[in-house]
């Protein structure tokens, strides 16, 4: 089989993600933070390391304030949910994920106004046409930091100063960013950073997180146990607690450790380099092919290992169906959960055919795409 | 090291949860529900093998109306946050974990009235408590069934018939009990049942779940991708995408599975007689020491294997402190997230000392608890 699906989850995953995982399941499953013995400590100090882990990759000073959830859906909700108020305004993208649309089409329902920019081609255009959205009550900019679907990368820099700017918070969702492209939240002005753990982290599946800058008090989504404070009735204040309640993942977060601790001793940039390099061959190779058309930002713009495309005389998941079942090959076909995005694209009715690379692909596998997509095209 | 800390959370799992997760990391821990690729089926059937085990548990006729969550406490949030609205009038017991507490202290900042009713020793004064507390404008009766603190455990069917003639929704938190003591949602008119999977299920951390009755609709905690019905920008109405946004613990899920096909294997009558077993040998033999008061209900009430106590001179704490350096045994110390309980049974400021027993403890376990115990009563 060959995994062309990594922006969905990545896999496989480094071998040492399944070894942390395992070693807690047998040697300290205890619950974190809740009682006093040595298990308890043990699984308290796993989850310890990895949150230091993902402070240091996010440039964030203080671990306490990256909070665990178990997706970036769940780390989205908390954020928005958690910070917009009635008669508030925010502004967002089209190239949003429906993790970050249908909350806000929820938010609507409840007094909380919705701008929805449609993304150009042109970043500066992007830039203009944000700031023109900002009103009086604009209280957040949300953004994907990266489309699932076409892989553009949005100037989240240049976004974070326009909001710093106009008194605006400004929360970014690094779903296919996160591991993949540096991010240091104090550069890049970011309020609220939400990731999943189980794609460019390697984490595993039911693990995500949320950074929330230290001076930002959100309405927690979960109210319940938190192991210390437990004679208040309410949330406690101190982070982070405040917006943990209930037993963690702790096998998962331990996964995630792992995932980080690859990253780091792999080095950031020798991950995007090698999907960099596969991502640009897989896009020379298609433009060649008779009949497909790439969908996506220019050559020389920054991107994430995306590539969508769709092959004339074919629906995007009869393309996908027959990668899978002729040729063992594992794309994603269809909407990818983000119909703005399609409709800004222009393909929304149709779908489109999407190859998502992680490090683990190689040249080799590659050729076999590009090889079983030439016969397709017949 | 002797695990007495069951009731916090499991452990040891059966080797198989372990073992299923495993397989999900090496052979398919693809995006469930996301793709069409066969990985991507494979982890949806993963999910859904899980999702059909815990309805046959629970006897609910469609396993679609079984939700996952990350923890009970998020399917209690789910529950309370997702029904209730301003106005209403909720009815729960003095006995609630911070997990039902703290949402519901939550919601009467929100304009929701909630009574506590005070636990006393007879289930007969409980029922008629409860009744009394019924107003025009409740909605809700929630409780849990059984104390994570005393291990008393409630008559949840007669409850559940008196929500029903009141025509008041009827919620059960069956962190203590799920996988130890029968359920049945229908027998028991439960509409909302929520249960962590870490517990007496013996799936990993991270998962969890909600029954919500078919003819109730909750406003969902997380929106976003559901994998199905991406065009729509609102939260699709079918369950169970209505309420699972985001991507799921597949790993989880399916350690989960393992615990519950172990169940199935072993007989919940078989886990339960063990550890009903255990109980009353460590409740016989404790009863016995000097200056250790034992909590909890009568020896002819029903009760899940939690046996709380205090010895005299010492601080709860320390006792447990010197159970686990001196004695290699792992208790649970303090509130244990049950300041509300510990009120009711007048020890919130000493706290008390819990042990909790598993399928995997021994009457020489038991054994070696009380041995130390007498070394410390001198």
């Amino acid at each position: 089989m060959i995994y062309l699906d990594n922006a969905a989850s990545t896999w496989p995953k480094p071998p040492e993600v399944a070894e942390a995982m395992l070693q807690v399941m047998r040697e300290f499953a205890a619950n974190p933070g809740r009682s006093g013995h040595r298990l308890a400590l043990q699984a308290a100090a796993t989850i310890e390391q990895t949150r230091t882990r993902l402070a240091k990759l996010f440039h964030v000073k203080n671990p306490n304030d990256v909070i665990f959830t178990q997706n970036a859906t769940e780390s989205i909700n908390l954020g928005l949910k958690g910070y917009l108020k009635p008669g508030d305004h925010v502004v967002t993208t089209s190239l949003e994920h429906n993790s970050v649309r249908r909350p806000l089409e929820f938010l609507r329902q409840n007094g909380i106004d919705v701008t929805y920019v449609t993304v150009s081609d042109s970043d500066d255009s992007l830039l203009r046409d944000v700031e023109e959205s900002f009103r009086k009550n604009t209280k957040l900019l949300v953004v994907t930091h990266a489309s699932n679907l076409t892989g553009r990368i949005l100037p989240i820099e240049q976004l974070g100063w326009i909001a710093r700017r106009h008194n605006v918070k400004f929360m970014v969702d690094a779903s296919q960013t996160a591991g993949f492209w540096p991010i240091d939240v104090e550069a890049m002005n970011i309020d609220l950073l939400a990731f999943p753990g189980h794609k460019s982290l390697y984490g595993p599946q039911g693990t995500g997180g949320l950074y929330i800058h230290p001076e930002l008090d959100l309405v927690p989504l979960l109210h319940g146990g938190t192991g210390g404070q437990s004679e208040l009735a309410e949330q406690p204040p101190t982070r982070p607690d405040r917006y943990e309640s209930g037993t963690r993942n702790t096998v998962g977060i331990a996964g995630l450790g792992a995932g980080l601790k690859f990253i780091e001793e792999t080095g950031l940039e020798t991950i995007r380099k090698h999907e960099e390099q596969l991502t640009r061959l897989l896009i020379e190779e298609l433009s060649a092919i008779p009949g497909l058309a790439l969908y996506g930002p220019d050559r020389d713009q920054p991107r994430c290992p995306v590539v969508s495309f769709s092959m004339e005389g074919y629906d995007a998941n009869e393309v996908g169906f027959i990668l899978d079942t002729h040729y063992q090959i594992a794309v994603r076909a269809g909407l990818h959960c983000s119909p703005l995005a399609h409709e800004t694209v222009g393909t929304i009715r149709t779908g489109l055919v999407r190859a998502s690379l992680g490090y683990f692909n190689t040249e080799q596998e590659i050729g076999e795409l590009v090889r079983a997509l030439k016969e397709i095209a017949g």
